[in-house]
């Protein structure tokens, strides 16, 4: 069966898009750690980041990079923390931070933001994010 | 001033080195999150992440990759958990967790093992990841 992610990489299910090229997505997460947090994703469904293989993987850290310095012009914050986890979804995916302490980086303290809210982070961010990607 | 990690490259620290090769280093953590968690740091000392050069920071990530393989092997773990926060040193470095539950990559859960473990389980981490390195 198809993961969420695929399902938005699919457009069967409705994302807050901040960028894409042919074998990535990256959209914000639905239940943000912090304002802007970010879901970088390999179009190819493999479950474990470290079973890509060295081409997608690079490929899909060097996407990260140029999402992050994206988010980074858009957002108010110190740096982009990043974490991988991936017991959740059996789909590989990064997840980027603006944070501006190390407290930031609680996966406890999740929140939901206003939909007018996430449209208009959203779009702060695909706009600084695509200028990375030219 | 150099930083930590440098004084660790430099051996002026001593560390709990799982790896090494010309441009990168990996040890464990002196207060692990989990039991095996380990640190990869580029030698060139680059304070955030995503300011490494692309081939550089390519070039860690891949490092990191056959780190976390070997890590996976050696410890008793569903999965390596990767974590970059960059805010405590300013030297880039990219945590390695072993983890089962998401809960595992709780950083408010630092812990101290005995100096004996230490070694026994980064014997056991350079065996491993020796082997994905050849």
């Amino acid at each position: 069966m198809a993961t969420i992610f695929t399902k938005i990489v699919n457009g069967e299910i409705p994302c807050y898009k901040v960028a894409e090229d042919d074998r990535h997505i990256a959209f914000l997460d639905i239940n943000p750690v912090t304002p802007g947090h970010t879901l970088v994703v390999p179009k190819h469904e493999v479950s474990y980041l470290f079973d890509l293989s060295d081409d997608e993987y690079v490929a899909l850290e060097l996407f990260a990079k140029k999402v992050a310095k994206g988010l980074r012009e858009a957002m108010p914050c110190k740096r982009i923390g990043v974490t991988v986890i991936g017991l959740e979804v059996p789909h590989a995916h990064i997840h980027l931070l603006p944070i501006t302490t190390e407290a930031d980086m609680d996966f406890h303290h999740k929140s939901q933001l206003p939909g007018e809210e996430m449209e208009s982070i959203c779009a702060r961010i695909r706009e600084a994010v695509a200028k990375e990607l030219d």
